[in-house]
C-alpha cells in the first residue's frame, strides 16, 4: 500500500508521528510508499532520530503551511492551500497513494477531504466512524460527530458502511448492528431513531435493537449506529470520565501513605487500563463514504498509536474496502428488499 | 414539611426506601409529616426493623399496585390508578404534602406528575436537573431526559430553573451556565444550539458559552444545559464509562497476587471514589417546571441515596423554589431585556 500521512498534524507533530512511522515501516511489511507531508527539514531531522533516514520507501513531500488543531476548519481550508493536511489528501486525489492518514484538526481533514476527494457512489452524506473499547471487546460507534442533523436514510448507510468495516476489518461475521437511543423499546427516541429503527429493521443486517448510554460498554453490539451530535457526545463524554476518573483515584490515593503504597504494587492494573480503554488506542477514526480512505488518528496520537493507524490502513486498503461499499449501497438501492447475503 | 415518599418505586423497594426514611427521619428536623406510600404491610414491617413503626410524623397511605420499573408509562397511568406512585404524587396534588419523591419508574414518575399537578405558570416544558459531580465541584445537567425534541425557547426556561437550582438549593451566587455543544465555537452545533446561544447571550444568566464532551467534568460552570437526548446521552454514558472502569481495574488486578495486595491498600480511594462519583450519590434529579416538587432518586438509590434526596427536598420547599421560578419568568416575559437582579 501508499500511504499519505500529515506528519504536521496532532498536538505532538511531527516528533510523535515520525516516531509512529519509523515503528510501522519495521512491522508492516505491506507498506510499499510512505509519503511524509510536512516540513521538509523538520521531518529529515525526526527522521534521522529513528535512523529511517535511508528506508527507500519514505518520499518527503514539502509543505509550508500547518493547519493549527484550533483553527477554523472553513478558514484553514480557504487561507492554507499548501498545508500538510490539504497536500497529503491531495496525493490519494491525484492516484499516487491509496490512503491519507492525519492526526491533525478534525473539521479542517473533513472539510478537505469531502471538497477534493467529494463523496462515495451511492452514499449521500460521509460520516466518521470510531473505533471504542467494551468491557471485553470492542465497538464501531457511526457517526462520531461527520453529520449534523442527518436523515434516517443517512443512518441506514452508516449501518451498512459499518457493518462492512465491522466484518472486512475486523472479521466479524455477520457484525451485530445496535441503534443508539434514550431507551431500548422500539418507540422510545425522538423522530429521527423511530425512522431509522424501522428503516434497520428491513435492512437484512443483523439489527439488535435500540440501546441507551448504560449499555454503551455491554459488548452486546458491534456497532453503534447515532446522529453525529450524539456521538461525539458518547466519544467525548466517555473520554471525559475516563480522565475524570483518574484524577479522582490520583488524588485520593494522596491522602495516605498506605495508599501511595497500594497504588504502586497496582501500577500494573492501572498501565493495563490506559492500554486497553485509552483514547490513544482507541481514538482511531475513519471518515467513511469518502471516494478516497481517510483515517484520523487521536489528536494527541502516541507513536504506538500512529503505528497502529497506519496499520488500519493497511486493512482497509488490502480488502479494497471502499468497493464493498459501493458494490453493497447499489444492491441495497435496486432491492428495496435488501438480500441478506449481499453483505458477503 | 411535608414529604410524600413512594415506598414502593426502585430496585431494592420497599427495603431501601423505608431504611433511607428512617435514617432521614432521625438527621432532619424540618420533616413535619413523611407518607409512605405503598404496601402498608410490607412498609409496616420494614418500619419495625428500623424501630420507626411509632414515629408519630410517619403516616401510611397504602396502595395496591406498584408501577415496575420497566413497564411502559403510558400503560403505566392508564392502568394502574392506585399504584404507589400515583399516589404519592396525588398527596401533592391533594394538597396534603409539599413534595414527592420516588426511586421508582422514571418515564412513569413524570407522565404522572405532568398529568396530575400540570406545568408550572410561565414554564412551556418541564425539564430533567441531574446532579453530577464535576472534578473538584458538582454541576446541574438539564435537561437529562424529559423533553424530547425541544425548542431554543424551552432552553431558555431550563437556564432560568437552572440557574435558580443552583443558588437557592446549593447557595451559588451567580451561577455559572454552560450550553453543551458539538465544540465550543459559537457557530457551532446544531439549529437548536446555536438558536440557544443567542437567547442566552441576552438573557442576564451569567452564561459561559459553549462546552463539549471533553469538559463535562471540567468545574468551569455550575448548570450545564442541553437537550433530552443528549443530557441523557451524557449521564448514562458518564454512569456506564464509571462502570466500565472499576470492571477494567478489577479484571486487571485478577492478574497477580501483587496487585491484589495493591487493590487491598487501595481500599479506601476505591471507597472515596464510588461515594464521590457513584450514581448513588449523584443520581437525584428533579423535575422542574411542574406545579409541585418531584424529586427522583436513583433506580438502585441505596438508603443513603434515599435520605440525601429527603434532605434535598427539605432545601426545595425550604426555599419556596417553585415560587421563585414564577416570579423570574414572569420578569422575563414582561422585560423582553432581561434585568440582571431579577434573579436575586
Amino acid at each position: 500500500m501508499r500511504v499519505s500521512l500529515d506528519a504536521m498534524g496532532g498536538d505532538h507533530a511531527p516528533q510523535n508521528i515520525i516516531e509512529g512511522a519509523a515503528l510501522a515501516l519495521r512491522s508492516d511489511a505491506r507498506i510499499k510508499t510512505l509519503f511524509l507531508v510536512g516540513d521538509e527539514s523538520r521531518i529529515k531531522s525526526e527522521l534521522e532520530k529513528h535512523r529511517m533516514s535511508n528506508d527507500s520507501r519514505v518520499q518527503i513531500v514539502h509543505a509550508s503551511q500547518v493547519v493549527e488543531m484550533d483553527e477554523d476548519a472553513i478558514i484553514a481550508v480557504r487561507r492554507k492551500k499548501d498545508s500538510s493536511l490539504s497536500k497529503a489528501v491531495s496525493l490519494v486525489n491525484d492516484g499516487k497513494a491509496d490512503i491519507v492518514i492525519s492526526a491533525g484538526n478534525t473539521g479542517a481533514y473533513f472539510s478537505i477531504s469531502h471538497l477534493k476527494l467529494r463523496t462515495l457512489e451511492g452514499v449521500d452524506r460521509p460520516g466518521l466512524a470510531c473505533l471504542m473499547p467494551g468491557r471485553d471487546s470492542r465497538f464501531i460507534l457511526m457517526d462520531a460527530g461527520a453529520n449534523i442533523d442527518p436523515k434516517p436514510e443517512h443512518m441506514l448507510q452508516y449501518a451498512y458502511m459499518g457493518s462492512l468495516y465491522a466484518e472486512k476489518v475486523f472479521g466479524i461475521k455477520n457484525p451485530r448492528i445496535g441503534l443508539y437511543s434514550i431507551g431500548t423499546e422500539e418507540n422510545k427516541g425522538n423522530d429521527l431513531i423511530i425512522a431509522t429503527h424501522q428503516l434497520l429493521k428491513t435492512s437484512g443486517l443483523n439489527f439488535c435493537g435500540n440501546f441507551d448510554g448504560h449499555e454503551i460498554f455491554s459488548d452486546k453490539f458491534d456497532v453503534l449506529i447515532t446522529d453525529a451530535l450524539t456521538g461525539n457526545t458518547i466519544l467525548k463524554t466517555a473520554e471525559d470520565t475516563f480522565r475524570a476518573v483518574g484524577y479522582w483515584i490520583k488524588k485520593s490515593v494522596k491522602k495516605s501513605l498506605i495508599r501511595k503504597i497500594g497504588a504502586l504494587l497496582m501500577k500494573g492494573s492501572f498501565a493495563d487500563l490506559k492500554k486497553g480503554a485509552d483514547p490513544d488506542e482507541f481514538g482511531c477514526a475513519v471518515l467513511l463514504g469518502i471516494n478516497g480512505l481517510c483515517l484520523k488518528a487521536h489528536g494527541s496520537a502516541s507513536p504506538r498509536a500512529i503505528q497502529t493507524t497506519i496499520h488500519r490502513a493497511g486493512d482497509f486498503v488490502q480488502h479494497h474496502f471502499n468497493d464493498h461499499v459501493i458494490r453493497v449501497l447499489k444492491e441495497v438501492s435496486q432491492n428495496k428488499s435488501f438480500p441478506a447475503d449481499a453483505l458477503r
